[in-house]
Order: C-alpha cells, then sequence, then structure tokens
C-alpha cells in the first residue's frame, strides 16, 4: 500500500497512502502493547536536527523507542557543522554507518530532499525551513478523523502566520487532497503571496474567516523566522488574529481547536480555551504524533528491509 | 508498603516508607543481575534538566537503563524554554507523550510539586532549588545505614552552607524522621534562618560541631547560588570550615565521611581525606546513587501500572 | 589472544593484537545479525567526550547499540567540569556507577591513559590531544587490508598536516608494527620534529611523495589545533598540498585515497575524487569504523566480565 522509500513531504502522497498511514496510527494510538517492542529490533534509527526541537525530537525518539529501534540524537549545530563539513558528508558519513531511518531537520527549505538523494536508508522530513512538516500534517489529520469521525468535507480554518508556516503548508496540501475547504485567516502582512493557487479561500478578519468551521487551526507566532518584516506587537497581534471562546463562537457549535505546539498563551490563543478539553483538541494532538511517527517509522523500514 | 504517586521530597515520607526504599535498594546494590533487565521493559523514562547536572543525570539514566525502561534525556535550557512555553506547556506536552516516568531537576523550589498536579504519570524530583533533593537524602542514608549498621541513634554533623543547599534541607528531614541527632555546622552567613524548628542543633565551630560524631557530611559551597550575599574565600573557608584529618580526630574514631559531590578539593574537604576510602564513603554514595533510583523508578512505576 | 585490559593506543599492541582486532572486526563488516544484539546485554558503555565530535561518538554509540550495551552520552564541557571538578573526580564518579566501558576523548594528551588508572571498567582511547587515536588507525588498517588484500609490505603516503594530527600518529606505529614503508609529506612547518625515529621517510613535494603509493591517506587540516604557528591559506595549501586525479597519478595505478574526515574539500582533497569510489576507501572507512569499534568493545568487555 504505502510504497513510498521516503516521507519528504505531503505533495507525494495520494489519498490513498494517507488513508494507510493514518489506519496504521491507530493501532499505535491506544496503551502500549508489548508486542511493539520488538517490531524495529536492530533497526537503527538517526535524528538529526539542525535546528532545535524539543517536541518533535522527542516524539520522534520516543516513537523509535517504543518499537524497540536504536535512536541516535545528533545536535548538529555544536558538532561536524563547526568544522565546515558539508550538509552532505555529515550525510554520507551518517550513511556509511548503515542507519535504516534518517530523521532530519534542517532551517532551508529542500535540504532534506536533497539529502535522501545521497544515502540509501530512508528519510523522514521532520521539518525543512518553510516548505513541509509532513509528519505533522498526519497528526493533524489523524486527530481530525478521530474528533470529527472523518477526514473528507469539512471546512478548515488556518490562521495566524501562515507565510513563516511549515505547518500550514504541509497541512493545506494535505487537507486539500482529501477534499476539505481550507481557509487561511490572518494579517496581509503574514500571508504568503500566490497562495491561492492551492486552491484555498484567503480571509483576513477573523469572525469571518471562522464562520461554520469545523476547525480552528491556530499557528505559532514565528518571531524567529521573521527577517526584516513587519513583526506586530502581541497585544496587538491578539486583539486582531488571537483565538478565544468569544472568537470561536463564529465556528460550528462543536468546531475542535487546534495548534501545532509551542504556544504562545495570551498570544495566538487564549489560555483558558487552550486547556478546555471540550474545544481544544491540542493535547490529543502531541499524543497522535508519537502514534504517527511509529507508522512511519514502521512503514519506511519495512521497505528498507 | 510505598503507596506515593510521586517522590517529590522526604518531608511526605514516613520512617516505614523510608524503610521500604532502602530495603529495596539493597536488592540493587550488588552486580547487575540479568533479571533487572526487562523489570521496566517498554516504561518510557524521561529525564527534564532544567539546570545541568552531569552525575545526577547520568545515575538516573544508568539506573532506568539497567532496567529495560526506555531513557529519553532532555536539555531543558537549549530548547523549548528559549520559545517561551511554559513550564506547565512543556510537562503538558510530554505527558500527553505517555510517558510512565518524569525526573525532573528545576532552579525554582516548588516547581516539581507544581509539575506533578498536572501530569499522569510518576515524578520524581531530581532536586528544586534550595527546596529538597530526596533521591539524595535516601542515599546518603542507604550509605549510612551500610557504613554503620543502622540508621538511628547517629550523630550526623553536616558541615558548610547549610543555606543554599537542598541536600542539606532533605538530609535534616529524613534524620530527623530516623530519629537521629543531627548537628549543623558552619558559618552564620551560611545557615537559615529558623533552621532550629527542625529540632537540629546549630554550632558555628568545626571542633565543637564535630565532637562525638558517628557521620560527617560536608556539603559543596554553592557558590553559583549565592546571590549578592557574603562570599568567603576559598582559604578563609577552609582554613575555617574544610575538613582534614587533624579536625576530623574531633569526630568518633570510626566516623566517616561523606560528600554529594562535586567536591572542591581544598575548600570543603581535604583531598587526601577524600580519597582515603577507610573514611571516606564518598564513591560508596554514587554507588547507592544508582541503586537507590532503580528501587525508586521499580516503586513507582509499579504503582503507575 | 587480545589480553589488554584498555585501548590506550597502538603503542601497546603486538601485530597479533592487530590481526585479532581486525579478524574479529571483520565479523562485524557485513549486514547486521539478530545474533549480534544481545552480546553486550547489561553492559554499560559511557561515552565521556571532552571534545566535541560527531563522527567518533556517532561510531562508537551505534557500535555499541548495535551490541545491545546500554549506552549513555556525557557532553563533558557543559556540565561538571564547569563546576570546577577535576577529571579524576569525574572518572571516580563514573567508576562509582559499574560501568563496564568508558569511551573517552579528551585535548590533553596522555589525559586518557591518566584515567584508565584510576577506574575498574575498561577504557578505550577515543582521542587524546595530539598522541593517539586507536580505533581511527585500526579502522584505517581493516580498510586497507579489505582493499589491498594484505597490510604488509606496502607503500603509505600520510600527507598533510602530520604535527597537529593524533590519526597519523597512531597509524604512523601501526603500520611500522606491520612493516610498511611509511613516508610523511607535507610542508616543513607542519611535520613534528624527530619523527624520523619513527622509521619513516619525510618528503615536503606531493609528487615526490606519492611516487609508487600503494595508499594516499590524507590528513585534515587541523587549523583549530594550530597555536601561533604559521597558517597557510586554503589556496595555497591546496595547490602546493591538495591531492587531485593529477597528483594521484604519481601514485601506483591502483592506488586507494584515504581521509580520516571531517573533510576540507578543496583544501586537503579534491571532492570530485574524494567521490569517486574507485579510488576513495573515504566511506568505507567510516564503515569499517563501526565494525573496529564493535570489536574493541566485546573484546575488551569480554575481559572484564
Amino acid at each position: 500500500m504505502f510504497e513510498h522509500r521516503h516521507l519528504l513531504g505531503i505533495e507525494a502522497l495520494s489519498p490513498a497512502d494517507i488513508v494507510a498511514v493514518l489506519d496504521r496510527s491507530e493501532r499505535y494510538a491506544g496503551a502500549p502493547d508489548p508486542d511493539w517492542r520488538t517490531r524495529l529490533s536492530g533497526r537503527t534509527q538517526i535524528n538529526m536536527f539542525f535546528e532545535n526541537s524539543t517536541r518533535t525530537q522527542a516524539s520522534f525518539e520516543i516513537a523509535g523507542q517504543r518499537l524497540g529501534a536504536n535512536v541516535m540524537n545528533m545536535a548538529m549545530q555544536a558538532s561536524s557543522i563547526k568544522k565546515g563539513e558539508t550538509l552532505i558528508d555529515t550525510a554520507l558519513t551518517l550513511n556509511a554507518m548503515h542507519p535504516d531511518l534518517l530523521v532530519v531537520r534542517h532551517p532551508n527549505s529542500g535540504a532534506v530532499a536533497l539529502l535522501s538523494q545521497k544515502v540509501n536508508c530512508a528519510v523522514i522530513n521532520a521539518g525543512d525551513g518553510r516548505h513541509e512538516h509532513p509528519t505533522q500534517a498526519l497528526l493533524d489529520a489523524l486527530t481530525i478523523r478521530r474528533r470529527k469521525g472523518r477526514l473528507q468535507r469539512l471546512t478548515v480554518a488556518i490562521c495566524g502566520d501562515i507565510a513563516h508556516s511549515r505547518v500550514a503548508r504541509s497541512n493545506i496540501i494535505l487537507l486539500g487532497k482529501m477534499e476539505n475547504r481550507v481557509r487561511l485567516v490572518g494579517p496581509k502582512t503574514l500571508m504568503p503571496a500566490g497562495i491561492e493557487r492551492f486552491g484555498v479561500e484567503v480571509v483576513h478578519d477573523m469572525a469571518e474567516g471562522l464562520r461554520d468551521a469545523d476547525v480552528v487551526m491556530m499557528l505559532r507566532l514565528q518571531r524567529e523566522r521573521m527577517d526584516g518584516g513587519f513583526i506586530p506587537s502581541e497585544r496587538e497581534y491578539f486583539h486582531r488574529f488571537g483565538l478565544d471562546a468569544a472568537r470561536l463562537a463564529n465556528a460550528k457549535d462543536d468546531a475542535i481547536v487546534m495548534h501545532p505546539g509551542p504556544m504562545n498563551r495570551g498570544v495566538e490563543i487564549d489560555g483558558e480555551l487552550a486547556d478546555d478539553l471540550t474545544r481544544s483538541a491540542i493535547q490529543e494532538q502531541v499524543e497522535m504524533g508519537v502514534a504517527v511517527r511509529m507508522a512511519v517509522l514502521e512503514l519506511l523500514s519495512r521497505r528498507a528491509a
């Protein structure tokens, strides 16, 4: 069913691929099963993070460990990069140690795909620049499917800093492939040029953007990626584009709230709403993250065998 | 016997609890047994250290690995904290990944207890501010019990920088619960106000403080925690409050010497005395540290099961 | 056969020891075997790196994990060293936790040997100052033996920054013990005084140095270790001492090219030549690195048992 060698982005996946990953993830969504512990025994998974990320790296590490893989973390900034080694040489070196799975996060869009062409093992993109973050989109999809009972014909509002967000990009592609209606909501300055070609609506007002939404997906304000352009004040941003209970009332009564984390409470989202488990699916997103990564690691290492 | 969900401090433990932990630790004090290797199979232990600590983190990591747990280390300064995420959000995120055991060190007193209220898994305090460091007190107690044959009716002199020491605090509470006589020895400037309420004697002279002691417990001079107050010169400090063989002669002939490490040789303690294995129990403390942590991990994950 | 307690350098090994390590490494050179996974079960391996090294640490970590050891990494700069603890105290502390194997890299020549005298476990030198890097020399020897069919009577040109290189030193000793002809090629400023006592030829011209060589071993230009002395410009260096296809024509037709990595492409070696798998054995060196380290870990932990 899932015949890809790497997971570089949602772009390359068919709707059937997406369903295959989600179905397998469901098996890993419950309480740990002793059977899982040997599924990747003897396999080597290397996490190469060229950008810091507590949660994504932890999620991949726990996923691999639960399946019995040998997991090795490499914090890349501190080490050979300093010595002037190229990304490709680092990849070739690790490849020669015969890992089965390489999980890579890199600040440059396209770097992970480039790297995947040089190695024999399966490569998983854990976020590359502003390009893609496919496991995030898959875990969001799994969360939506579990909460809404389906992953089709939903109205999803993705709100906030679209321009700097690979999470938004991967979600837009995935939700589009699954035939949902995607509405992007945010200030013009944080909306990428030409985004309409992905078949999305673009709205600059929250009340209008949230109307009849089944899912409200908030994004993190990526101040660290804003180079030179307009940076809104946090108060002003929350006032115009933050989500609280009052604003959520524009969406459907049973709309769920999502956030990829880490949250800026009181900037993108009201803290109380984030903690309201009847509306917020934020904790479930994290939980499904481990399940989706276990499924992806398993599917790709099967191919590699 | 040991019915606690977390280990946040010695304060909450009964004498029977303390004996239960020490008795179980004895089983882990010898050569590794192949049986141990699967005792925590499939369990996930996360070490969240918001302060650096080679020895404590290593001790917990080895303890978990020897029991077959999946152990994940998170160096927290470098990662999400920078992105402005709160302690509680970090904890909620990790909690959603279903760890069984969370080992936490944090610079703020009370932070670990706060965190424990937000998560489903067992939380172990690996040191919080100036508050408690319960596994250190337990490993000290185990070392004393093995060297002295009992943990009651002993005279224990705790010497040095009491004010900045969570090690001292946890030891004072534990030794008091077990009906020992505790004498605090150190300069007035390094003695916390109102410490007498714990039923300890306070002495400002080493010769007097060490008189008839069964155990002499030296503390690390915590220069890094002295904010603004009086900081003694190292030479002056050693001259007045350091421990060497001559000064130790004031204690009982068979008195043992302890130090939680890392030692400042020539500041708190004479290097030769530290290395004299007939008097110094410092290496045994480290050894018992792994055994105690194995016992605590096992006892708490049993409850979590 | 291999009766050493530690692996501190090539100096202490007999030709029979070297052959024993290489023969055992051959068993680990192929595809992972399920039998390997429990060979070091229950053993604790600690990697103590006082200098950063992506590739060497990764190689040791993968080697230990593939054999089922519990592997713990300690980045030493960040932690207790800051608190003023001595190397020996750190070693004594870790030793008290009963590791079986201690893999140590340290910037000071002789530091690893000193440390080995203080602990009960097996110590492996992963590079100490300008002194030795024995597993590198062993993996180079294994690569040469596989490519050339023998490890005797070969002409080996070691080229570049000999003065700052522990890799060169360990290789010179090993290749000498195995009765090869070793020629050192490089500028006078990067040639250590008195090196001729090791029975090597010293040449300052690449064309002459490469003549009839079976193996051309390039070294990394260790700018980070050049304190005060002459530092050549990269262009000038490549022009006079870099290796490209034209220069390699001076060596035997079937001469192989080696580099311990990380490479400075266009400084020591032409990028295209480095990637030419008919001549370059650079990837195979990395691959053999894991095999050699598995063999060393196994041989030493056998003794420790």
